[in-house]
């Protein structure tokens, strides 16, 4: 998977890109079928929503699923982030946001880098989400906002918001907002599942609540070019990782074929996993 | 303004109809000026958001605002409900919802007609919502979503939810919805400010938080058939009315012109409109 010299230009200029149905239903579907057993576990990994049962994230699953662990090491997820920031790239964060059906609550308007920047001394926005769709994304099931062009201002001040939802962020306020939505306007990427999005660490984004009965589950792989590392380990390291060995990816079938992975946290998360340390 | 019989068909098939920039930019903006002198009224008729001062809804301004009070009166409102109904009808509610930018909560998954029966005791499904669009309506800022035909199953089971939002609303269980939106599918009809709705009572809708900075503020004419005019007074005058004396229709271009029109709230809200009251 390689980016085209129009993608990386689109890329720069808007924040994000969008393709559409780049992974087919089989390989979806192998990824669907995990996600139940995932979200019925009682491990720390898996974040609730407030006042209810359903998953809001889960994290961390490709150390200890294989399909997932799979996923991680895919080259139409890895290849492009190497590509643009030419260099390797190791997983500094792997989430499974549920935005479940009537449950899903809204995710406030950040930027990822704020948070990685301010609680984990990542050095630069040098990381990006690769997002895919394990549930076809509608107007009707939350999809991701996103300020187009809002990446080219850098880190923006920013609030720790620690009581709108059940998960702490660093939040961006409304005026902020105002001005930024009216300079580049306002998306919501809609699709089949398997549709991927490649954004930004520094894209302003935002969603809202999952009225519909329709779940809304996204997987968000968090690449980070290696030298670009985390220097301070505060947040539990199956939320911010610690293992900054580069990925090496697996063949463009992985999803459909059992190749072998593996799985360091299958039994349990490790102790030393669920602790904050002094430096990095 | 007279429905077509394709439009009576549309209405009883679907439940609503839907009419795009039906009302011109200089009416709605005779409406727009008026609404943040409404807004900033301390009065029991403003209904304010949870944790915050923005207004989620506005109560009976027909009572003490002369645009509002010419708008209940206005020809393309009233005459499609006489038309459906077959009879006159009065003002059962008068509502201006908010949804304000980043402050608009949602409206949970109800029928309007719910609540009429239950509190009200309203004898029968023989009134309904007449709404137009202040702001446009757009995917970002909380459009109302329906589930086409729901409203021909009749009153459904709700149950009284007093905790989600600041406003208190007879609220549909989600697997009803699951169920209901498997047959009917969902639409969010979006259009530009000055766009009308007019929707069976019965039909069931809900909308998102708007986390946009645009404003998206509606008003909503809740007509009722004369004959069918509520039996108890319950909830305060300012929610339910207790005057069924049939609406008589100003002309065409009442919004432009100064139409007399009384304002029996201006000086504030009788103590007995505060009240509930025994008997109907």
């Amino acid at each position: 998977m390689q980016l085209t010299r129009a993608h990386v230009e689109q890329f720069e200029r808007d924040g994000y890109l969008f393709f559409p149905s780049l992974f087919s239903p089989a390989e979806m579907q192998v990824l669907l079928d995990e996600v139940p057993r995932l979200y019925s576990e009682r491990r720390p990994e898996n974040v609730r929503e407030r006042g209810s049962d359903a998953v809001r994230t889960n994290f961390a699953a490709h150390m200890y699923s294989a399909p997932f662990a799979r996923l991680a090491r895919h080259p139409r997820m890895v290849e492009p982030a190497v590509q643009i920031f030419g260099e390797p790239v190791y997983m500094h964060q792997f989430k499974i946001n549920g935005k479940m059906a009537f449950d899903g609550d809204l995710w406030q308007w950040h930027q990822d880098y704020g948070t990685w920047k301010n609680d984990d001394l990542m050095p630069e926005a040098r990381a990006m989400n690769v997002a895919i769709f394990l549930d076809e994304v509608n107007e009707f099931n939350g999809p991701l906002m996103f300020i187009p062009g809002s990446h080219t201002l850098g880190v923006l001040e920013a609030e720790h918001d620690v009581t709108t939802t059940s998960y702490p962020l660093w939040t961006i306020n409304h005026d902020t907002i105002a001005k930024l939505v009216a300079r580049g306007g306002l998306v919501a990427p809609k699709g089949p599942s398997g549709s991927m999005i490649l954004f930004h660490s520094c894209l302003v984004h935002a969603s809202t609540a999952n009225l519909s009965p329709w779940n809304r589950v996204s997987v968000y792989l968090s690449l980070c070019a290696v030298s670009n590392h985390i220097r301070r380990f505060k947040r539990p390291e199956y939320i911010a990782h610690r293992d900054f060995t580069p990925i090496v990816c697996l063949p463009d079938d992985c999803l459909l074929k059992d190749y072998e992975v593996s799985l360091p946290w299958r039994d349990g998360t490790p102790a030393a996993a669920l602790q904050p340390a002094l430096a990095g």
